[in-house]
């Protein structure tokens, strides 16, 4: 890797922070919202338009580019062993008015990751190979993952065959006017994926407050959610004394400010948000006869996720008594803690270290493509910083100077993973 | 009085459990929904019906009866002297889908106490006068206490001028179609009025839980109704570690908790209600970055509004602070408690215990026409039980034996008002 070393010691990256900056651009104007903001959902004109103009960079870059069956863009660096595949990339469809770094900036990042190796090492060992995964966001069908999903294989016909978009629009139809169908089922899914490396914005504000530039991801949390229903007796709030009361709003602010109160106290890594209420009958002068709210926990370990939940049930159990209300528990996600492939984090750390890159070591407490791959596949991820946390967002922005760590650690690994014996 | 006395030193009143339940049903025909309830709104179509209906019974009872300008019904037992009239009633308006009893049991009462009156005792020393008030619910239009505003004399035509209801009908149009019009507002108030005595259902649970038959209100509550906004930070659920959050919820969570808490601690007669939260964006994986909360207190005393209102904003201010969160407190209603007449409430209650019936002085936490008639003539308020404490509501309910209790009570209260010197 010396190579990658210029005089002053460091990667030999010249430009590469307007490069980035520039088909950041470049690629966020297909789907561009006259506000500002990037709306490119599954299969839409932008969508299309967008991995089009993808695959002629790659192909300008010398790349082998391939659409798989249902619209995952690959850019191939053919390996010595083509049997070996290591596999980097994001996802490029976006959330409704959404910013230019979620999803795309991974696919830039690997574009110019994978020319940069190709450039001075020539052909890998393995193969190397960019993905511009279809669909991660479940934006504009009921369906989240799709892309990695049939990659893997864990997608199912059955699951998007009948889900429409909101103007209607079935998925099937949708997908086949963007000239695409589904995958055999009953081929085996690809089985010379040996690595994939995804890299992405944090979306929190982890690495902006400890000031570090790269976070090298160990696990992504399993959360589960619950919807909590609290039922009191709705009454006249003026002839109803306070002590002739099974107020719902009482019991559930009670409720709620103890669970994130023990929340706050257990801390990091364990996060658990109320995210949502509803109260009913949700007039000012009624007292609320029934409150449901939502309660989502996560955590990188499930025994965490079940202590907490197991906390949970006993302090709601405890405040309907207390406030003798009627309360129903529903657990209704339940996904467990992925963690990401040891040895691959460790050579990120690795390379981290060699070429002097400020990062950290974390968890992701947000879902990504790579907790799709990691089931089958050897995987890792890297953060780069979002400015004040925020995605989803047209004010998403992450400094340049730290999308170009971003990418020196990508290239990195990748010549480590592709290149080395 | 004795002679309403019979041999068993009861109120001679037979068959008068049968005659108000008759009642009842019959005028609650007018408005009447096929699921059961009463919907009998102002200047509808119901509402001339029933006001029609009632003027002939009250005129079969021998009765003087006559319409004011905006449609309040009066029938009139004239005394010896014209000059003074004690005049008792209710409003004859529902809300959509009310009950049987709101309103319209205080004007069957009080024509069948004036019956009873006349018929054993003749002309009285003083008028005597049913009205049967056009409105109380503020449920067509956004103006309550229309009836009894423009007796007193605090109605004002510019406040109803440019109002409609919910199908964008004109309350001048409404008016005018059921062949009323404005009062002169040149002309001075009525000044005949020495007395207003209402009897109306509790619509709460306090004479039932105590299992008593008859409330003697000695007050009407004051209230304050705030709006509390409470601006944190909306960020990701899964990516915000739980010491980096500005969490609205649990801010607002702890606020509403700790002064629901506190109100309870201070206990009877002060009531304090959050019938209204709206939380923003509301979605189970996002850390709410705003709530908005009502809050209504309501106390017979002043200064106990005015003290919790010093306690509402300690706290609020502390616990913004506590959670670094910005909060706003917003007044948007102020009424003053309404004392009623000591005099009339003395009277009542003396009648209570000399005929042996089950009563309870009490405040009355909801609002009625008995308050607007207080700020100039001498009033008082009669309350029989709500069943669960239910009203506006079609299962509204009042065991018979309670009304008839109910109507001894005004009938003794009227005899010392209008036949006594």
């Amino acid at each position: 890797m010396q190579d990658l070393i210029n005089s002053k010691g460091m990667l030999d990256l010249e430009n590469l922070a307007e490069e980035i900056s520039a088909r950041l651009e470049w690629l966020g104007e297909f789907g561009r919202d006259p506000s500002g903001g990037i709306t490119r959902l599954l299969y839409s004109k932008a969508w299309s338009e967008a991995q089009d103009a993808l695959k002629d960079w790659m192909e300008e870059e010398g790349l082998e580019v391939q659409f798989d069956e249902i619209g995952n863009l690959s850019g191939i660096v053919k390996g010595n062993d083509t049997t070996k595949t290591i596999l980097t990339g994001s996802h490029i469809d976006t959330v409704t008015n959404g910013g230019l770094y979620d999803g795309q900036f991974g696919i830039v990042a690997s574009v110019l990751a994978v020319n940069y190796l190709k450039k001075h090492y020539g052909q890998p060992l393995r193969n190397l190979e960019v993905v511009s995964l279809a669909e991660e966001e479940g934006s504009r069908f009921p369906y989240a993952f799709w892309g990695s999903q049939n990659i893997v294989g864990t997608a199912n016909r059955k699951d998007v065959e009948l889900i429409s978009d909101f103007n209607g629009v079935p998925f099937v139809k949708a997908m086949n006017e963007a000239g695409f169908a589904f995958k055999d089922e009953s081929k085996a899914p690809r089985s010379d994926l040996i690595a994939f490396v995804e890299v992405h914005v944090e979306q929190g504000n982890v690495l902006e407050t400890e000031k570090k530039s790269v976070g090298v991801v160990h696990s992504i949390v399993g959360q589960r959610r619950y919807t909590i229903e609290v039922i009191g007796e709705a009454n006249h709030a003026g002839t109803t004394p306070m002590g002739y009361r099974k107020d719902a709003v009482y019991a559930a602010s009670h409720m709620i400010y103890e669970l994130i109160r023990l929340a706050k106290q257990l801390g990091d890594p364990l996060v658990m948000t109320v995210g949502k209420i509803e109260v009913n009958p949700n007039i000012v002068n009624v007292i609320p006869g029934k409150v449901i709210f939502t309660v989502d926990i996560r955590h990188i370990d499930k025994n965490a996720i079940i202590q907490f939940t197991e906390i949970l049930t006993t302090n709601i159990k405890k405040y309907s008594k207390e406030h003798e209300v009627e309360t129903t528990i529903n657990m209704w996600l339940d996904a467990d803690p992925v963690p990401m492939d040891s040895r691959i984090v460790e050579i990120i750390e690795r390379q981290c270290v060699k070429n002097n890159l400020n990062y950290k070591l974390m968890h992701s407490g947000a879902g990504h493509d790579a907790q799709i791959f990691a089931k089958t596949v050897p995987t890792a991820m890297l953060f780069v910083p979002s400015r004040d946390g925020i995605s989803h967002n047209p004010s998403e922005y992450t400094d340049p100077a730290d999308l170009v760590e971003g990418v020196k650690a990508l290239i990195t690994t990748l010549y480590d993973l592709a290149y080395k014996n």
